[in-house]
């Protein structure tokens, strides 16, 4: 066990409406910071005023990108219950990218334990509303003040949480995804597999010009041959071709999303057929021309899953399921939210109940 | 013209003794800011005393890694003069890199003019022995406090100056590289033409597998064939095969370095061919087996040269010039090092005096 020291704050701050959440825009009164010095290792846990951090204008972090991160949700269930999905998951994945980014392993049991005292010190922030949760934001940072490229000596370990609605302003309608042709978003080799900051800063010039062209998210292609589906923005992607599922298999620059996980052991135990298999662009704009690509869907811890109704591929377009959200997507969304909140038994043993 | 409100600290700090400089590991009095709202555009450039920065934990840098940077450096002359080593170049470059990674343009003329002042406000911290110079950082990061993944609204562009003494310990003797075969540094389509902190954080694992086997430096091959010689470390490199010098060309996934265009110039300036195009590990290794491979060298503004004694790749040692510095590495190191320090005339108008 670890004794982690509690300061609460003395000004609690107002509560948003429910219906004002967005996503990760507010932030809960308390948070969890852990240090690691070497040969100290990680020590002083503690639970203070949510508040600043304070570094050197050199530190690590600010100049050389040593940064990973987790995100997970808690939910309050109808009867009151607080409510956790595969956390274990999240602190094990987080271990992974750290050890990809030479970032010392921290004690996941520990994480965890820490975890369960912030959300009961806040627990008054996870909103209860449909659709709601409490967004809980891990992350490690480089803190070491010099600028030589090598490994950070010391680093922070924080954890911040945030009351959230729907992850998209549009509800879980279908979206129209742009498949990007020039820009890569990670490679076999690269930090594709881990959860750090440089994946997603380079995603944003993607996002950037779908946004300009009227579309939501970007389609990732692998950056070897730029025909393998890879994600689809910061989510696992998921098509249904003639009666079923494929997923882009784990080859290291894929994000190996708890999500898609759960998704996949879903599917399975509906006797869902499920592959996990490289699927190219060829092969779904010949499924579509041949009247067998029924659905489209990403998966992610943010927005659990979002319906696809458009692909933009080229010149092509391909429309999904006539734009209208598919019945397998459906049936895993109401399936996952359903255990997430507690209103469906939980039969594969995901939640923890704090 | 950009009016700089300046801020004098009343508590100067004692300047380390130059034998003890290192690298980027002490700072200066004094750092420049400049802040960036969305509408109202970059404001408020200020000079105030060295400082901790102090952000929101949900700041977009932390999570989202959307940062860039720059590295220059400055010299006082036996004279004692003071002079920059190409700052517009740099400026430019920063703002390709602003381009990739979604970040607002800088005004590249106010940047100079803030250095500049920033410079003269520090001036007493430059230091003089011979090898050591002033490292100036300019950098950007994004402080959105919101986890949408999306480009922030708000950024910070920051310079802070360190006295530096050799980027390498042991000074410029010849280093052992290891040729890195498992993890990639970048691929075309993603940052690696970009100075953004992602890239880097993505090199620290194969330099910590370097450094356990005793090597010093990582090179790196392309992502796709795996066959293709990138960069070194964090600097471009070169090859003296059979009388002329070869660099890998500016593909997209090899940063423009420029040092690297630098020691291009004088190249062409001595009438010794150079040549701008991809070369593979397997040309390096028939260079080296015929007898025609006679010297290595990476090229950076931290180290500004540095010669390779050995390159590993798999089983096979290539040992270059019998381990010692050959004699275009050291012309180019001389040339360029006496141009900077003001020991050499500047005859390509590279170097602005204060």
């Amino acid at each position: 066990m670890m004794e982690i020291k509690v300061e609460l704050t003395a000004n609690k701050k107002e509560k948003p409406a429910s219906d004002k959440l967005g996503f990760g825009q507010f932030f809960t009164d308390h948070m969890f910071i852990l240090d690691y010095i070497e040969d100290k290792g990680w020590h002083d846990p503690r639970i203070i005023p949510y508040q600043p951090i304070s570094l050197d204008p050199a530190a690590k972090v600010f100049h050389y990108g040593q940064t990973v991160f987790e995100g997970l949700k808690a939910y309050v269930t109808v009867d009151n219950r607080v409510l956790l999905f595969r956390p274990e998951s999240n602190f094990k994945r987080l271990n992974v990218s750290n050890d990809r980014l030479c970032i010392p392993a921290i004690n996941e049991e520990h994480a965890l334990e820490a975890l369960k005292q912030l959300i009961t010190v806040d627990r008054e922030w996870i909103p209860s509303e449909p659709g709601t949760s409490l967004y809980i934001r891990p992350f490690i940072i480089a803190t070491d003040p010099c600028l030589g490229v090598a490994s950070s000596k010391s680093y922070q370990f924080i954890i911040i949480m945030s009351p959230v609605g729907s992850y998209y302003k549009e509800g879980i309608k279908p979206v129209k995804i742009l498949v990007e042709q020039h820009y890569v978003r990670a490679v076999a080799g690269g930090t594709g597999g881990a959860k750090t900051g440089g994946n997603y800063a380079g995603s944003l010039k993607g996002q950037e010009i779908a946004s300009r062209d009227g579309y939501s998210q970007t389609l990732w292609l692998d950056g070897i041959e730029r025909r393998y589906v890879e994600e689809v923005g910061s989510m696992n992607i998921f098509f249904k071709i003639n009666g079923r599922v494929i997923t882009p298999e784990l080859n290291g620059s894929i994000l190996p999303g708890i999500t898609r996980d759960s998704m996949i052991q879903v599917l399975q135990s509906k006797n869902i057929p499920v592959e996990e298999r490289r699927i190219s662009i060829d092969e779904i704009l010949e499924a579509y021309h041949n009247g067998t690509l029924e659905e489209a869907f990403g998966t992610g811890t943010a927005a659990v899953i979002s319906p696809i109704g458009e692909l933009k591929w080229k010149d092509e377009k391909i429309v999904l399921n006539n734009g209208e959200i598919g019945e397998v997507t459906q049936m895993l969304y109401d399936t996952l939210t359903g255990i997430q909140n507690g209103s469906l038994e939980d039969s594969f043993g995901w939640t923890i109940k704090l």
